[in-house]
């Protein structure tokens, strides 16, 4: 535990009921398996039912909120960075990349059906993404909808979540602090930003705005990423549903093995704080979003 | 040789300044191999750089003339299809997908790097794709922007080309006419429609003028995948620089199998009549657009 003070409970209620009208919204929005083409609809439906916390949704619902944007708005932003995380999931289990079996304690997408499936569906996902960002329910304003569309390109793209897969499967035992934070900041920092953008460029906010929510999310980003690193030294496989230990096995190099368990521990902390201070006088508005990465320290799954 | 008279020469050279045009702005557009993703980033250019005649950006070029856009903002809708068709055939080359190691007479991307890298490149450059349309230089109005971002997700996703390419690895020898061409025409037609749409789209024309060019290109789209698989027939693999025969041995049906040589032949000339007559009163005025099914007719590679 941190020592922040913050309400647990608000916090998991917050992140449970912007769950549940993700999960609807993505049930409403997804292909109902139709035709010759249903198999794919299937996979793509298995993928992103497979779960987990939806935090990148969660993210663009607060953000949102923060704006007064309406739900039914945030919630089409939400599925589309939920359809797109959950793409990068399913390719990067394939063989040919991690070559994992288990993602939650589920079959993989290519376990479940077949690797040419999974390609597929993980294309479809991404596709659908732009989709729903482009659709007109999104906004009124076309502005604000290709303004979601070019920055969601540019975050999942070559110099953003791909090239930090690009640059994580040439890694080694070489890379210093800068490098892995470049790293992670591109793999999964980036949807990370884009998620708590989305709701100034939804609410057509100042560029000030944008900027706090940007930063939040950059440490925010962090504080995700060491305790994910840390988990995978310390937690279970029973707890996370996944295999543990990869990294280490794999010689890669993360904050925890470069700060040891108590140095990254102190940066993740410190990074928390840094979040908390970016939001500035949102802060107080939006307490579930600044309680946010310290929920993040206290977690063990 | 159909019978029917055009201007062979102004279609080559109009199809030759066209893929002119087209490399030149992908390779403005499409980013140069820098820092530790750099190597993606090379495979999406040598992906592209793999070439072919780039038909659907001259689709493209020559259906936005047809309505007064500026080449500058149809070539951006070129490179966006051209990205998209070659992120397509970087997946369909994979060993879980077609398994080919040759694609124009050169290694496959997966090939030439990896599986990973050819994964990622594919995932990137379909990314991109959309990144282009959306870009504030692709159209003044945002509403034009947007519905390109739309049009080219339904083309290329689950009930499009992705579609398609399902359905194709589940057909079989029960597969009939009707089933042949609603592969087809989401495997390969959907692009071409948009090829073609794209240029009413940018030029704000009317419904109306929508629906010929995308009339044309859906029996354009016919007309190319008949003669496509009358040269995996009839050809040699010098010609068309990839393995030929390969419907036959994988047991599938085309309107070639189901109609025999001079069926097919016959019911693509029907079709390229059809589609010139879509066009209506902008046959006359697009020449080069109203020839090429029947150069597509005459094509030996």
């Amino acid at each position: 535990m941190t020592g922040h003070s913050y309400d647990l409970a608000a916090l998991k209620a917050a992140i449970a009921e912007s769950a549940g009208l993700v999960d609807a919204a993505l049930d409403r929005m997804l292909p109902r398996p139709e035709g010759r083409q249903a198999r794919v609809q299937e996979a793509m439906r298995y993928a992103i039912q497979a779960g987990g916390k939806r935090l990148r949704p969660f993210l663009v619902l607060q953000s949102a909120r923060l704006f007064g944007v309406p739900d039914a708005r945030a919630l089409r932003v939400g599925a589309a960075i939920e359809s797109l995380h959950t793409y990068s999931l399913v390719h990067d289990d394939l063989p040919c990349m991690d070559d994992d079996d288990l993602r939650r304690g589920l079959p993989t997408t290519h376990k479940k059906f077949d690797e040419m499936t999974a390609v597929l569906a993980g294309d479809a996902l991404l596709t659908i993404a732009f989709e729903f960002l482009a659709g007109a329910e999104t906004h009124s304003n076309a502005e604000v909808r290709a303004a979601l569309v070019l920055r969601l390109a540019e975050a999942s793209g070559h110099i953003g979540m791909i090239g930090g897969q690009v640059i994580d499967m040439l890694a080694d035992k070489s890379f210093g602090i800068a490098e892995v934070i470049e790293l992670q900041r591109k793999k999964t920092g980036q949807l990370f930003e884009f998620s708590c953008e989305a709701g100034p460029i939804l609410g057509e906010a100042s560029a000030d705005d944008r900027k706090r929510l940007k930063g939040f999310a950059e440490e925010m980003g962090v504080v995700f990423q060491i305790t994910d690193d840390l988990l995978d030294v310390t937690s279970t496989a029973e707890k996370t549903g996944k295999a543990v230990g990869k990294d280490a096995d794999a010689g890669k190099q993360t904050l925890v093995t470069l700060l040891g368990i108590e140095g990254a521990r102190a940066e993740a902390e410190r990074r928390a704080k840094a979040a908390v201070a970016a939001l500035g006088p949102h802060a107080a508005r939006a307490p579930n979003l600044a309680a946010l990465p310290f929920f993040l320290l206290d977690r063990d799954s």
